[in-house]
């Protein structure tokens, strides 16, 4: 089985022949170009049509021996999967991008997902979730981020508006969050807070070693910066890492007693920081478990891949 | 088809004959007697052999004319639906009851649910969830407990031990819960946080109507004590009563942005306080969603009847 899978981000579009066999997936060809600047929506569909047809040319296969065409895009879909009603780094608002992809391949399936959806299902046929039939992948990042595969299919909640798991309240009345509510995950699960605790240090202490990793200018932290001061048993830095697994914990404690999964993958920036995170990250969830049964939390496998693994397997029928 | 129904609780052991045709479900005949003290365990299942009997006998029909035998317990059940792991209520730890059932009724199928599940699958077959697929029934008791119907499926998790919604972490930090965790929803949704500040305002506002209601003493504080004196218009109970809701919107909203449910069920002493609960809690889950969407927020129709009505529809091959 040969399937296409795009992954349109705002940064670049990536694009792959993804072949499925019975125990192995891999990608078979790949593209990656620049996210088109000017009309994005119309541009984007041309590329990817000429994405389509540079890949069979080099698989030497004609266009309609690929069996379907999935599309990952970082927004929210309609219920009906047809619609992307907002992708803001695209640009797209309200866009029938399903029925525009359709046109350019007549008699191929097309199908679409949020990118973070797909990379769930991405690592449940072909990462960390094989073998494993309800599991929740958390993206670290600017943002926090995830997706959910339910007994063996996608999860989006029950109007495709679900799952949207920066967005739980683990501290009520507590800091102010992006999307204008108080206390999201996102408000403090994220890279951003981690780099704002260090930009803070470097202005309060001058005597942590975030501050001399910065030089002294708040421009020079990162959430990397802190990491490895901690790292380091800078107690400046080990009081903020410490916060930060704390609160991350509290919303990921909240996911473990919601839907108790079998696996929880972690994977951004933030989730490089390895077994340093992972470690007391684990023990937290499980004490803060009301059953206290411990959940696996492992590293994502698939990295950049994801969103074209993901956006390929779609057509799997698997999509609930 | 008949199908029989066990609500076991820690006052009392409810029965039901369900009778469940194509477009009705209905109870045929029904028992309540009180839950036995002693021996509970042993002496729990030969009630439960003799209240089907004497049902059967009711309806003059023999006991193989039913066609199944469905249980619903205050507790976790294990994984593989056989084994009460613990019910503090019933003194059940470890109890195999779902084998000691079946050997009274040999032949009978025996099914076993978590009772808030149970009373979930019951408003989806039989009460306010008919016609929708995804649903969560939230109990506003001396605790926060539910159950929640998921794509027409009784969903508890993956592993059996999922939608604990009590114990999700609303405030980071916070009040401490009976669980041991701190910031639950359950230490702040619950009719037990509307009693104590109840009596906290007769200890120190003997100007409010709380107080008034109270004749000065604690003991006569309970959480309809201060809807009344809020629905009066108190300024100490709105201002309790106004924190109530925002509380609970915070952890009903998070439910909302992972599931995001067709529709919302209240039950529980709470929930009596009508619209002039339900209105701004609506208003609020709306505000605090990531997406805005609203989601209707009903109350639960079934009563004391859920638990009954669903034990026996656990037949329908319906639990996932």
């Amino acid at each position: 089985m040969l399937q296409v899978g795009f992954d349109i981000g705002g940064t670049s579009i990536k694009a792959g022949v993804v072949r499925d066999s019975r125990d192995k997936v891999d990608i078979a060809a790949s593209r990656r170009i620049p996210f088109p600047t000017g009309d994005p929506y119309g541009a984007v569909v041309d590329l990817m049509a000429k994405l389509v047809a540079e890949m069979a040319e080099e698989l030497k296969i004609p266009v309609s021996d690929f069996q379907s065409i999935g599309v990952a895009v970082p927004g929210t879909i309609d219920a009906t999967g047809e619609v992307v009603i907002n992708a803001h780094n695209l640009y797209f608002h309200d866009v029938p991008l399903k029925r525009a992809v359709e046109e350019k391949f007549p008699g191929i399936p097309v199908l679409m997902a949020n990118d973070a959806n797909a990379a769930a299902l991405a690592e449940y046929y072909a990462g960390a979730f094989r073998g494993y039939g309800t599991a929740i992948l958390i993206t670290l990042g600017t943002g926090v981020g995830g997706g959910m595969v339910l007994n063996g299919k996608m999860w989006n909640g029950a109007r495709n508006n679900g799952f949207e798991l920066g967005h739980i309240i683990v501290k009520h009345g507590g800091q102010l969050c992006t999307c204008g509510n108080r206390g999201c995950l996102e408000s403090y699960g994220t890279a951003t807070w981690l780099k704002q605790q260090g930009r803070k240090a470097v202005v309060e202490y001058p005597l942590s070693l975030i501050y001399k990793k910065a030089r002294g200018d708040i421009g020079n932290v990162s959430a990397k910066t802190v990491i490895d001061a901690a790292k380091e048993n800078d107690p400046f830095a080990v009081d903020i890492f410490n916060r930060y697994v704390d609160y991350l914990s509290s919303g990921i404690a909240s996911l473990a007693v919601l839907f108790d999964p079998e696996i929880i993958a972690l994977g951004g920036g933030v989730s490089l920081a390895g077994e340093f995170l992972y470690e007391p990250l684990r023990k937290l969830i499980v004490r803060k478990s009301f059953y206290h049964v411990p959940v696996p939390v492992v590293p994502a496998r698939l990295g950049n891949e994801a969103g074209v693994i993901g956006a390929a397997m779609l057509a799997k029928g698997q999509v609930s």
